[in-house]
């Protein structure tokens, strides 16, 4: 069955592959399924038409036969249930791979949203200068921790799994504050996910869509 | 074999239920698992011995046999894998079930997060009282489109499942803000969600620990 995916139109980020649906991409080029891409406008997404499928109004969506999916956590794990590559065989180490992706997203990610939300929504606010330093501390709070559970591993735990691929995914939003080189075995750890052959056609998909070079 | 769980020593909410053991509890009651609890100290939670079992020092944990998992999603999960009760038996509706879990960590908790950081954090901070309705309004942006989808229907997607379990108990940490009695079916909902037994018998056993009523 044909797995079509939603995007946005044009991301944000204008191709740099933070926006949720490379998370989505990057799990299906790791298990080598093809999909296909349904592009949204911002207006589209906000329609009956869309949330109906999407009950928060974003993206991506999955669909495949008669299953449609919401969440890019619960899209991750729908793909590597189903197919090898993203979850270990031992049933002991596929629930920690899952706790890894459950942590990437409501422990790691939290914070890093909220600095980003300092920065889109609250940079012109006056209290925003003062403010920023507690919240990037609340963020290398966590990445002092998951820098130590880390150690000079190459993957949080054994074989690459969906739960790096979390990980990395909600890292690399980190980059552009400078934030994630204090760390520097947890900037090597992002750079090994990137460097994924499955990553790289991930992100030149998604890239090549915001470039207007083809439109897939 | 026996399922241990591990939870404050004394939570800083003093028995409200609001300490994420007590989302653990309610997945065991309502799959009828008996289980172990083993309390620890804002200290103990840091030490080397915790930080091996939860990577980021906080509670709950679980063990059972040989298998060691943190992150409160991966606990629920795993418990409503292994037990029915929490998850339908068709394999679309597991999924999207599975997704609400992740709805509820990663798209409606995040700002509920961001508003409790601003009252324990920042509330004594000179832009906490002019910042205060931005977050509350991120809140409202997110429960307005989750009240739209819940309409009048008991529980998000046909039966209750562990979607809802987390959902309820993410909510729940709105009450004392008055934010969730401006949506009248989402208030409605929670109140479903603590009225079943299940829930009631996890409550009970966390304020039994927590007003020292007895030690379990």
């Amino acid at each position: 069955m044909t797995i079509i995916i939603t995007a946005f139109e044009r991301s944000p980020d204008g191709g740099k592959g933070l926006a949720r649906d490379t998370r989505v991409r990057w799990a299906l080029e790791e298990v080598g399924q093809p999909y296909e891409v349904r592009r949204l406008s911002f207006h589209a997404m906000k329609e009956p038409a869309h949330l109906a499928l999407h009950p928060f109004g974003q993206i991506p969506t999955y669909e495949e036969g008669d299953l449609a999916l919401f969440e890019t956590g619960a899209i991750v794990l729908h793909i590597a249930e189903r197919h090898a590559g993203l979850l270990p065989d031992d049933a002991n180490a596929r629930a920690r791979a899952t706790a890894w992706m459950f942590a990437a997203l409501n422990t790691v990610e939290p914070p890093i949203l909220e600095l980003a939300t300092a920065r889109l929504l609250e940079g012109d606010k006056p209290w925003n200068k003062e403010r920023m330093p507690l919240v990037e501390d609340r963020v290398r709070d966590r990445l002092n921790l998951l820098s130590a559970r880390l150690g000079d591993a190459d993957w949080l735990d054994g074989a690459f799994s969906a739960g790096d691929l979390m990980m990395v995914s909600v890292l690399l939003r980190l980059r552009s504050s400078g934030i994630l080189d204090e760390f520097p075995n947890l900037a090597a750890y992002v750079a090994r996910g990137e460097a994924r052959p499955a990553y790289r056609r991930a992100f030149a998909a998604q890239l090549a869509v915001n470039t207007g070079k083809r439109p897939s």
